[in-house]
């Protein structure tokens, strides 16, 4: 009943039930994880995945709703990842209660999961795309993960979509505010979002001029910057440059240079996660001692540091680049 | 004339240019950060450091400002490290430009210093106590840390202080939106601001009724829930409860458990960014091979990271705990 090959036929089968415990066991680290994902390994899907992101505030989820709707009038089937403290998808984060799917409730070929943004070890950066891997061997065509653009991890795990949109809206301090969280650089597709409110226009132009001053080769992506109001489902010029940015990934090879570094990215956060969870258990007296020395002023924390990647074993040039 | 003692000098006679210096270098990751942290370490200081976070636009940097005011009044010497895209004190951030520091901008015993949230090797968890360890050392009797109360390393980091204040505003969804992104757990003080608004009572009721369901014990700190209006300096219920904290955690030992476990939480992090360097330089062509494996699905994450781990010599269990 509980085996977990059978958990992995019911979720590449598309069982909502079974997607969400997998999730879930990326969520709790769970001792049948490796081998979970050994097996969903073998039937990687070929979803697209697209990353929204911005600001709290600009309509991050109304967007995304209005993104599932477009792609299911299509006939794709879309998984939603919503990495989003303040995102009604993610209600269900805080007191374990079912997540609200608003309209798309009831949609068979909709799956919508919220995940917590703190307290997993190795963080956003090492469950984020187990969490997408889960949906992509689902048999989802396009998997969206929403995350709040303050925020290093966030920003990060949005960033390192096949495509990324960065929402915006008028009147918030926009272009500037943005660029100083570092997500405007992140962006494929700019969009400034409720454009019904005055201000869109220039917010437009300020986010464009500020794109002109980032260097980009002739061959790059230029960066697209549109308008929407996606409360009112008005998400053309989104959903085409969203598109052409797809296409242009796939004709150039962009996409599978983007997916190498997101499985180096994985790999590399996996690993870490794995080196936290040992110095937390197996080495907890030895890091014990050396803090309580640099606590004390004793030691620093780099010559701790050192000591400490002796003590595993690592003979790693730990300088600092010179 | 760039001697690292000598800069370590200026720092610890509080030279403003000279710990901006220094912090860069953290920024930076520059290769003479050991030797001037291993220095620095020989001169702990006395800091009480104050963690101030909470979603964007309840008024932070005009707490933190205010704080700063007060505890300049009593004759205390007071830095402030802001690790907040949307403060105003952060505009460096972006362009390079000089901090705005406001009303302090000529105060010898203030320093106010941006840094960002994103790009820095081992991310906020490594470096942001590098840069309070760089004030407690130019002899700042209080260290403010300011971080955007949406993200996970952002929060982490400003949980991490003596002291935490979490501050919240009326009409911004409140308590529920803090309790979803995990900030209202972290506060020792938590301040409804902007009390002169409607609601402010009631959001500090609903705050303190969410803090009623999480577990203490008798001889644990009970959070502090305290209103305030930090554009009119009305902060002192604010300080009060600081004050309380302060005390508690000194006369039970509390401090020094927290120091203990920052020192812990350092050297993990310095520790973990140095391995995360070694795989993206020396090890980055095992990685990438093993990465194009995963993206083509002929390997899953968590055995790539096995074969990672057994390269570097790491003979750690790896396991998921049980």
């Amino acid at each position: 009943m509980d085996g977990v090959a059978e958990l992995v036929d019911r979720v590449v089968a598309g069982e909502p039930r079974a997607i969400g415990r997998m999730i879930s066991w990326v969520e709790d680290g769970s001792p049948r994880l490796p081998e979970a994902m050994a097996l969903v390994a073998a039937r990687p899907g070929r979803a697209h995945v697209v990353g929204v992101t911005g600001p709290p505030g600009v309509g991050k989820s109304t967007m995304t709703s209005a993104l599932v709707s477009a792609w299911r009038t299509r006939g794709d089937r879309v998984g939603v990842i919503a990495v989003d403290p303040s995102s009604p998808f993610s209600g269900g984060a805080l007191l374990g209660d079912r997540i609200r799917m608003h309209e798309h409730a009831t949609d068979p070929g909709v799956f919508i999961r919220s995940m917590a943004s703190r307290g997993h070890l190795g963080g956003l950066a090492a469950t984020t795309p187990q969490a997408v891997r889960i949906l992509a061997a689902a048999g989802f065509d396009i998997v969206i993960v929403e995350t709040v653009g303050v925020g290093q991890s966030e920003v990060d795990v949005a960033a390192s979509a096949d495509t990324t949109l960065v929402l915006l809206a008028p009147g918030m301090g926009d272009g500037i505010q943005a660029a100083k969280a570092g997500i405007l650089e992140v962006g494929d597709v700019l969009c400034v979002n409720k454009a019904d409110r005055e201000g869109a226009q220039a917010s437009a132009r300020e986010v464009r001029q500020m794109l002109e001053l980032s260097e980009r080769g002739p061959q790059d992506w230029q960066p697209v910057v549109v308008t929407s109001v996606a409360s009112r489902g008005e998400i053309d010029e989104v959903l085409a440059a969203l598109d052409a940015h797809r296409e242009f990934a796939q004709t150039t090879g962009v996409d599978r240079v983007r997916r190498h570094r997101r499985a180096v990215d994985e790999v590399t956060a996996v690993t870490l996660a794995q080196i936290e969870r040992r110095l937390a258990t197996i080495d907890a007296a030895f890091v014990a001692d050396l803090a309580d020395q640099v606590a004390s002023g004793d030691l620093d924390p780099f010559t701790a540091a050192d000591r400490l990647r002796a003590h595993l074993g690592i003979d790693a040039d730990g300088a600092m680049p010179g």
